[in-house]
């Protein structure tokens, strides 16, 4: 009888949280859920913020993996493209049609790099970064056996102190190497000042970005200099974008997070010591919990844990309460202070996540709502695409 | 031309990280690898224990989230059966023919209590946690409405701080009204002591179990008296279960991580101060990375993050290596530190991520190896089954 289960109008949960049209109150939890017009207000207001400064803004896809979060962004925020993290994550938004995909990494793997020399065929652009001249090699053997051309940035480590090269002569090594190369065509300069997003005070990330700011000049003068004046300097996250795009020298931004928000980010003050989820940019992603025990007076118990949401910067905030907090996160629980015995059994509840990226990539859906009804479901087209 | 990249013998990546067969030096990375003998062993020893010490083992599925696994255990361990936290993973195991499953959990959402009741139709059967005298009748009713039998435990906060509750009165209440409800069977008690489990000294260890141990012989003392003898009593983790064996009034355990070990586990001292990855159950669950930018002399980046791994217990370990660290995790990146230069491009690690659960829960595939070859590949089968 294993093949007897019945699903009838009760199927909302076997495979999908919810279903277009029904009561936000019934989607089914934990799951993603997104704010659509505070989703659209953030991506028109980067997409304004970038006309009036002529910058480009490259949206980062590795934040929602999800094509059609890319599409709103081409649409109405004006972005140009996605940039991604893994080649598999660049296969998804090529293939679904995003015309301009930059790998914002390093690609070193025979069989990913293999991978990425077909993604031309889609049709668009396909970037890719490098920091180590035997990878140039690799990338131009792969572009040939395919046919195909790369367009290739040099990485700069502009203080994150991880992938990138250091020096403006290690930049001006790679560059003559990437434009000597056949099938490569080198594009300009990766900075992502990585270290600097997430730190709290404006001056402190300033600082940071007066450093990263200088060594891309620096880059960006010597490259000219040989005639290898760079196309794209790229970079700029939802923590800095305003000193990249001040800069001079940058031009394009990568913002990601602006998008949806976490909690970590929201707590990131403006230069008057503002909180940005405040004043610049609205929570639109939050997960959708509820309460499934209150055996404890002035304690109770949600579903959404460590499978839900990834806590590595931080717990998350109960979005519009302050009487009730979350202060502990097991594999499938978390545990919430009420004092005032303010929730009982079956309450939902939205949780905006410490960090909205490896948050996302835990779900297979977000569901969009508008007005307290559900409107669409979108896949995390790029959800668990690790390679 | 969207749909011209041609899949060829290089089509591990797109779908797959390996092929069985393969030699686990052409894996794709970043993915799980589990070590097939250590697997078996672990597995077999746990099973050997149990029958030693007259226990049940119903091996914890939320951990591994496998029906392979489930079955290995089954197969090699004697486990009974299956526990699980979600109505989601319950659907998964018992549809795939695991014949005794426990939801050691509450459910309290009308749709998940509506599908609960459908899946003993799999012709298995279906035990489910209850805190809440009104969950009874909610039980009763939807079961009532499937034709189908639930078997219900009372859950006991032994400890914990999260569901359950903390009197004998409460259990003799909710008891009570179990037995007294159509369609439902009161078949003993949930007593996990979560709390306790990752504590590293044995003695604190013991010190948490005794509190838990007089709490659950006070309960079973009054419902024998009631005539409500429990068949179960069911708890147990890595970090505990001698204790629930040699306590004379559990039943059942249901340990997990025993099978996979993990980084925050292993540093669990037994009673005579070693720790358990040493002397009890070995390290057969792991990620593989790949280095991908060796850019400063003294620093490597590999490709396992955020996305790849849950930090939320830590950093993850390098296995067999003393002379590299992993010290920084971001989305897409770890840095790991390599004072002498040891590693290069390209290298393979394996990692030891600090909490097994949640990381297993962020990839699609077990990657099975033996002797340094891929043998199977197994589906992460409730990954991100969270409802």
């Amino acid at each position: 009888m294993t093949a007897s289960i019945p699903c009838d109008e009760l199927d909302v949960g076997f495979d999908v949280p919810a279903r277009p049209g029904m009561d936000e109150a019934d989607i089914q939890t934990p799951c993603l859920v997104l704010d659509l017009d505070a989703l659209e207000r953030n991506i028109r207001k980067m997409g304004e913020y970038c006309r009036a400064h002529g910058m480009q803004h490259r949206a980062h896809g590795k934040m929602h993996k999800s094509v059609d979060v890319a599409r709103l962004q081409e649409l109405l925020g004006g972005a140009v493209g996605i940039c991604c993290q893994k080649v598999s994550e660049a296969e998804v938004f090529a293939r679904a049609g995003i015309k301009d995909v930059l790998v914002s990494n390093q690609v070193r793997d025979p069989v990913k790099i293999d991978r990425l020399a077909r993604l031309p065929k889609t049709g668009g652009r396909i970037i890719v970064c490098v920091d180590d001249i035997d990878n140039v090699a690799e990338l131009a053997s792969a572009a040939e056996k395919h046919g195909t051309e790369l367009e290739v940035l040099v990485e700069i480590d502009c203080g994150a102190e991880r992938c990138g090269v250091s020096t403006t002569q290690d930049v001006l090594a790679l560059a003559r190497s990437i434009d000597a190369a056949p099938q490569l065509k080198f594009s300009g300069l990766q900075a992502y000042q990585g270290a600097a997003q997430h730190l709290r005070r404006h001056e402190d990330r300033k600082a940071k970005l007066d450093v990263a700011i200088s060594m891309v000049k620096d880059a960006v003068a010597a490259l000219k200099a040989e005639g290898l004046a760079p196309l794209l300097v790229t970079g700029g996250g939802t923590g800095t974008f305003e000193f990249e795009s001040n800069s001079g020298v940058y031009t394009e931004l990568q913002c990601g997070s602006y998008a949806f928000m976490d909690a970590d980010y929201g707590s990131v003050l403006d230069e008057n010591g503002q909180r940005i989820d405040r004043v610049q940019w609205e929570n639109a992603f939050f997960i959708l919990t509820q309460v499934m025990s209150h055996a404890k007076a002035d304690m109770a118990v949600c579903d959404a844990g460590l499978k839900a949401q990834s806590v590595d910067s931080g717990l998350p905030v109960i979005y519009g309460r302050d009487d009730v907090k979350y202060i502990k996160c097991s594999d499938e629980h978390g545990v919430i202070t009420d004092p005032k015995g303010a929730l009982k059994v079956g309450d939902k509840l939205r949780l905006v996540p410490g960090h909205c990226d490896p948050t996302a990539n835990l779900h297979d859906w977000y569901v969009g709502v508008r007005n307290g009804k559900v409107e669409t479901l979108w896949p995390v087209s790029a959800r668990g695409k690790l390679y």
